[in-house]
């Protein structure tokens, strides 16, 4: 039996000036004759002895960890060594065989992203379904021909039911002014940044379908209107992040110009000097965007394309991070995607360039990946600081406690299982890069989580409390806080209720203590993670930073007893129970948890050590 | 209970035009109502749902991956579906959990790297120790001032033993003129292909302190005997591989000149047009390669580094790949390692541009990545065409089989972790990057294998044919094959004994069954890879390739016995034993196998059906 405590984060890990201090516990039977710590400074092995003491019933390990060379991710293990065998601990724990590369402790020094990202709480907006200014500028029936429906566009009133037909075409008359009227109410409830879904001008409602990059769509208020919500933003120290959707332009965009509203575009012309920023099939086809006449892919092996959106001086990344705009970060749609000859060719190349001009004009802004899936490509490469965390965070939470996955197919999974899938999902991962994962429960492109339950609302307030104690930024996506419903698309993006008899204000409730205990807690905000148990439907994490702790316990199902050893990780301390109705009894070497049937209990303590 | 069977190989997956057809075959008690072929064609998930047939008490999947879009590697899995819960089928066999992006099928179509590599079995040489010309050229007491360590250069006598002072001074009077001498030799030996150790004018013995690039050690015989090696081995269809040091060069070479026999070296000018070729600590120094004052590291992110290793039109990587020369490819030495500003910064960006000027020279060039560990990173960025797999094969075999580590660690390792850690390396890897894998025993830079073992003999047949018959190309080491035995560097790098009386022609006599197996076997140049039992002492897998079958026993320990069910992979045949004592029985329903103590077996069979 062998026992292993260490986490990338004070007190386990410290930087002091060019030195990580590193600190290691073990508790066994037998422990190891050697305890050394392996690192790669210049990407080759290096080993070093970590000097050892008794501390009670633990040895305690330590080594300095020089960090004048190497690159910033600074990956570590630990080997440890007896006459005839060893074993390595890393963050999945103690293992026989040594971890991957990629499998390591990951620790960034210096880290070159937004520290300011782990402190927010973001909020996501659907700008024609949050709020409506009301005025004259908004969509009227026949404001646009949306040709992907061929229709015109019409307007509905806000309460009207969602049809599906024709969704895209149908606008309620949401607007930027409208978000803007709504800061206070974001700002009662602790939202600290808004992520808003595609602004700038195009047909359809979703705005995907980009006609002009430079210009704020006129029915939402326009130029103008995002400077003011800027401006009110940022007297309420509100962070603000756009939706770069660079893979595609719409149809109607000038550059391609389908429906010849323009005269040059390279849809109807071979000659038309930007007839390579787009690629075409033999047959003379356009490579669209999974076969979406409407979203041509932009060709980034053109040089016209690569410096109008991301070098050049007027690039559009550059543009909308300076003033007036000035925002705070791009969140870059289905990133992955993007490339050359209508494919992904050479997207990591194109992603560093795009990060390269984001940085330039911003050394702070939060540059954040949409990825649908498996995103550590991208997060390794470290061409973007966070992704849309749906398969480290979203995709797991659904299965635990709704058993659909990604493909709304069933999946029936233990909570060993889960732990299973997200610490071996993020493991390996920098712990910047995980403060900086951005953890949605659904999205625009999902169904709401509550509808995924079935409007269960005990399993809703197990899936707030992770959202927010897990490790990575929370993002609530518009509506969920008051318990608005809807299924996949066009059902998630009804308007939001302003009338407060529809909401659930216990649920809203929840989400603003979780709102204000996160800006309070940096073992939240900052802390290290790891899963303390996962058995049955049972799952128990902690959150620690300095003397801090938090601990997040999960019961699905009926009520269920256990006991968590006391250890150099989760130490003896004055417990206070914040959220939920468990019980938790501090016994001389353990603490006991009592956790009633479908529920989730947060307690945080400061220790006395 | 379900098993599943599947490899990216024929003919669980044959191309035809642009589709890839792909098979899967379960068993089970509860097999899952609907089969999904996942696969990311643009990156992003794609599902198919896979037709399905009874085929006796199997059922089978098809599905058609069309392949005229996506990037060329083509990775995938399968996802299994039952009402309420689902099972996945990757490399590592059926899993809860959906397999991570980089844990999946993986074929690379096209494949950019050169298919001739498998075919070969490599020879690697240490030029100074395998054979002499007895020319009037070689190396005299006093030829070279080796300033590493003070004194000059001496010359031994070919059976004066080593002597660990003063090493990389001793030469001992190898040369090229003496390796074409010795082709006919290495051609019964049934060796195809040569990897030389680094062979431009330095100083050391090893020559990784390179003072001229563009010049063959005169004491080697100089360009003109490269020439003549290089026309005798075209002459017998042999293939050639240079070692690329283009991580540092020596302090003698003239764009540093420590030494000062040129004038405007980077080491004490200030303004000497090399001295961005090199970085230099605040105080002066030079930032050499892992503190070794010989070896300052190259500094690329001068203009004039890039162009004269690799991108200029007569850098050292295209130098080389041009007639009269025209090298094969080139092995490159601390490939990780290398970078900028005395690191390894931008290290995967200049991998890619040494990657592009090579395939321009030679389209069909063999890039060969050195790494002491894992080089997964690499592999997946596709800047190499196959790793010096220490990590993939050569450690986890040496664990094995000699219960050390790659740092001279004690390690117990039974099969079931030796299994999990080798495939576990491999799973992602796109299937031609495995054929290309350079699996060696031991090297220059560690103990030979036979002397880890302590002279076992029955453990080093063990460890040849693993070697021969893992995924991957095997590179046998001078002098492995006659039995020459040593220690660490320098002992590892004794002269090759050309008297008979010394060799082991028993062990001679395997290597050359076994790369003549290689040269008719298709299931082991190009099949796929499976462990089919791994447990205790026993580790048991399959190559297969089409109809063809090879089987391949481990027996370490104790004698022992185990059945293997037939299956759809693992086919009913007449079975050949070509190596060892071990008898297979052939069952209705499986193969019964009995292995002796210490032992490895190998069968090969092309099934009747």
């Amino acid at each position: 039996m062998l026992n292993a405590w260490h986490l990338p984060v004070p007190p386990f890990a410290a930087l002091r000036g060019d030195f990580l201090y590193l600190t290691l516990w073990l508790e066994g039977d037998t422990l190891p004759e050697r305890v050394l710590l392996r690192a790669e400074p210049d990407n080759e092995e290096w080993l070093q002895v970590m000097e050892s003491r008794r501390i009670g019933k633990y040895q305690r390990y330590h080594a300095v960890l020089a960090l004048n060379e190497g690159q910033p991710a600074r990956r570590y293990c630990f080997k440890l060594l007896w006459a005839d065998r060893q074993s390595w601990v890393g963050p999945l724990g103690v293992s026989t065989l040594q971890p991957g590369a990629l499998e390591q402790f990951s620790l960034n020094v210096p880290d070159d992203g937004p520290g300011w990202v782990s402190d927010q709480v973001f909020y996501q907006i659907f700008p024609d379904r949050f709020a409506s200014s009301g005025g004259d500028h908004l969509v009227q029936d026949g404001s646009y021909y949306h040709h992907a429906e061929k229709r015109a566009v019409r307007r509905c009133g806000w309460d009207d039911p969602i049809e599906p037909e024709g969704s895209p075409s149908a606008f309620y008359g949401g607007d930027l002014d409208g978000i803007t009227s709504k800061l206070p109410y974001l700002q009662q409830l602790g939202v600290t940044a808004l992520y808003l879904n595609p602004v700038f001008t195009a047909p359809s409602v979703h705005k995907y379908d980009t006609e002009d990059y430079y210009q704020v769509d006129p029915c939402f208020g326009g130029n103008a209107a995002l400077v003011r919500l800027r401006e009110e933003t940022r007297e309420r120290g509100m962070r603000l992040l756009l939706d770069g959707v660079f893979n595609h332009t719409g149809d109607s965009c000038a550059w391609f110009d389908r429906h010849q509203q323009h005269t040059d575009g390279a849809c109807h012309h071979k000659d038309s000097p930007y007839r390579d920023w787009y690629s075409f099939w033999p047959d003379g086809s356009t490579r669209d965007w999974k076969g979406f006449s409407t979203l041509p892919k932009l060709n980034y092996a053109s040089a016209g394309v690569v410096a109008q959106i991301y070098q050049g001086p007027e690039s559009v990344a550059r543009h909308w991070l300076r003033p007036p705009y000035s925002i705070d970060g791009w969140r870059l749609d289905v990133i992955h995607m993007l490339g050359e000859e209508g494919g992904a060719k050479n997207n990591l190349h194109h992603l560093a360039g795009i990060k390269q001009a984001i940085r330039e004009e911003n050394p702070e802004a939060y540059i954040l990946g949409e990825h649908f899936d498996d995103a550590r490509d991208w997060l390794h490469a470290g061409v973007e600081d966070g992704a849309m965390n749906y398969r480290g965070f979203a995709v797991p939470a659904r299965a635990f406690l709704a058993s659909i996955d990604n493909a709304g197919h069933p999946i029936a999974l233990t909570a060993q299982a889960c732990a299973q899938w997200m610490e071996a999902y993020r493991a390996g991962l920098p712990h910047q890069v995980q403060l900086r994962q951005f953890n949605q429960l659904d999205s625009h492109d999902t169904a709401r989580f509550l509808t995924l339950l079935n409007g269960d609302l005990a399993r809703m307030a197990m899936a707030v409390v992770w959202q927010f104690s897990w490790i990575g930024v929370p993002c609530i996506y518009y509506g969920d806080e008051i318990g608005l419903e809807g299924g996949n698309d066009p059902y998630c993006r009804k308007t939001f209720p302003w009338q407060k008899a529809r909401w659930n204000s216990d649920l809203l409730a929840l989400y603003t203590r979780m709102a204000a205990l996160r800006r309070e807690s940096e073992a939240l905000r900052y802390g290290g993670c790891q899963v303390l148990f996962a058995q049955g439907d049972t799952l128990v994490f902690l959150r620690v930073y300095q003397q801090e702790q938090v601990l997040v316990a999960l019961q699905r199902g009926a009520a269920g007893t256990l006991s968590l050893p006391l250890s150099p990780l989760l130490q003896a301390a004055e417990w206070q129970v914040l959220e939920g109705k468990g019980v938790l009894t501090s016994e001389p070497e353990q603490l006991g948890l009592a956790l009633p049937a479908e529920s989730v209990t947060l307690w945080r303590s400061h220790n006395n050590g």
